[in-house]
């Protein structure tokens, strides 16, 4: 056996424009303190990089009491919850917001708006902001205009839109020459997932009105367009016509969860389709199911180029854990990346910080 | 069937701190023109936003010739090649050079060093310049200096290392909350790849000749340590003892390749693994072979942290191809990155550019 030995200290040190990790904790507020918003306040303590100084939350069951009341996190006893931002401003300073409200890029924006006027940059879960120029082109560049003026930066990320679905195939193609197709599946076990989720995968709905919600933009997968739309972007297919389907899945026998209890013939779930054309000729597809009592969940991307990549993540990737990691670890890439409104793929490569 | 149509126009455009392919063309020189040198040459001539303007290498069978004479692309016939650096640069002057002119960091910074003095950014297919401070801490740091002094970017990239060993279950851990332990496995079909590659995994040796070989650094994979060491850089694990080991394959049948000869008793490829271990605990384990006739060719990655992922690239991800797309896709990456000695970790996320 050969056996080569190297013990160095180089490793970690502030260098060859690998940005330490921060001399001084990065100072973060927690704007939205639902399921994914505490979570990331959990996630978030453990990081030595890192301090939460403030949660905003507009429920007035949460605004006027701690972080640790709402989330159990004992170091936290002292960092106060304020009902709207501008409290929160008028007594902290933070570096860098995680905003975890909401699905909509053009009210993301309004709230973003006095947060990117105070120089404060901004993390989010938003899903239309994985890619915000698609529904809000014009309002993406005033808001872009604005980061620059102020010296913020807004990133939108996440696991589905911002990993699995766009980031990840996206970041495989980097090893191609070329890119004719890519196809990517993803088939998620609802039945482990928050309340939140299987009440917009429809759970326990008629299948028409399930139907009804989703042309209404009240139900299915948020964001799924934006990954596509982020894909071609990269990949520098432009003008895609991309299309969106969504049927619900109907329960063959009875599923009771935490939250629900579905019967035979109700919706369990949701199989959501998006393609994207170019000139005519499909070169993206991605198939997303999501459904109680899924008994494969995993991840897939298949792409067809130079050369072909076939990629399986057995079990696929937990959902909410994954997305509050997700916003976590932008955290210190996205004040490297400087002012402006960024997409995922303008940062650098994520990992674990 | 219910569809949602979008066709939008606003991809593509120069916006949001995503520049847009360059309004003018990457003028590019290739330093190096064995098989990946040539390889590259191809590759990025299908690129709209790129133009080869040189080559140089040393061999006199190549210089004195145009690029088109040595690798057949027609569009080439007026590119010359050089047959050293300071001959091009009396003539040329590109943005960036594509380095693949051996696995050495310390010789491919005395190769860069005059190239950097010219402000001309370098992506190199160098194996140890993935993590170039694991070997050359000082004079990695002299390097980046001079590129920060004279405006030149340098990055070290490739499929392993460069990719499916490092960057691959790096980007992964981006949806990770915490990690505990990494384990990669890489098995490579040596019988389809390029000569130099069977040579190097020790095709037709006697094993204890190989073993020796080994030894001497004079065959196995380079850059696997620098992989380690990238993956622990990154997940801020401080100090790791990197560990290497290599056994030669031995062929239970004759085989037979278009440039080697191997009878039963021979070496027909490698075993190589590396472990990281962090105050006295394994982190990290890499388990690569790479032999002739392997039946099973694959890329796994298994993180165990929260959540846990397990990744299979079902085939692996093909060598040289991905070696040549890589540096290639590097290049817009690079420019934007500016100045500085960089790991593939500090620039954005990869893509087929």
């Amino acid at each position: 056996m050969i056996t080569q030995s190297t013990q160095h200290n180089t490793l970690g040190k502030p260098s060859l424009g690998h940005k330490s990790r921060s001399e001084r904790r990065i100072k973060v507020a927690h704007l939205g303190l639902g399921v994914i918003g505490m979570e990331a306040v959990k996630a978030l303590a453990a990081k030595p990089w890192a301090q939460s100084v403030a949660g905003v939350d507009v429920d007035p069951a949460k605004s006027g009491r701690s972080l640790e009341e709402i989330t159990g996190v004992l170091s936290l006893a002292d960092v106060p919850v304020y009902g709207s931002f501008d409290e929160m401003i008028r007594e902290v300073q933070p570096d860098v917001i995680l905003h975890a409200a909401g699905s909509s890029a053009a009210v993301s924006f309004d709230q973003m708006e006095p947060i990117i006027r105070s120089g404060i940059s901004v993390v989010s879960s938003c899903e239309q902001l994985l890619f915000p120029m698609l529904r809000e082109p014009q309002r993406s560049e005033e808001i872009h205009s604005l980061c620059i003026k102020h010296g913020a930066g807004v990133v939108g990320t996440g696991v589905n839109p911002g990993f699995v679905m766009d980031l990840l195939p996206i970041c495989l193609t980097g090893v191609c020459k070329s890119v004719q197709s890519i196809y990517c599946e993803r088939e998620v076990n609802a039945s482990t997932r928050r309340m939140q989720l299987q009440k917009k995968i429809g759970s326990g709905m008629d299948p028409d009105e399930f139907r009804a919600l989703f042309r209404a933009g009240k139900a299915g997968h948020a964001g799924f367009r934006e990954s596509a739309a982020l894909i071609c972007h990269c990949l520098g297919w432009e003008d895609p016509e991309i299309t969106e389907n969504c049927e619900p899945i109907i329960a063959d026998h009875n599923i009771k969860t935490e939250f629900f209890s579905v019967t035979a013939g109700q919706t369990c779930g949701l199989h959501q389709i998006v393609k994207a054309h170019i000139d005519g000729e499909k070169r993206l597809e991605m198939d997303l199911k999501m459904y109680l009592d899924a008994q494969h969940p995993h991840d897939a991307v298949r792409i067809t180029g130079s050369p072909n990549l076939n990629l399986m993540l057995d079990g696929g990737v937990a959902g909410d854990v994954a997305t509050v990691a997700a916003m976590v670890n932008a955290v210190p890439r996205l004040l490297k990346a400087g002012p402006g409104l960024h997409l995922m793929t303008d940062l650098s490569v994520p990992y674990a910080s």
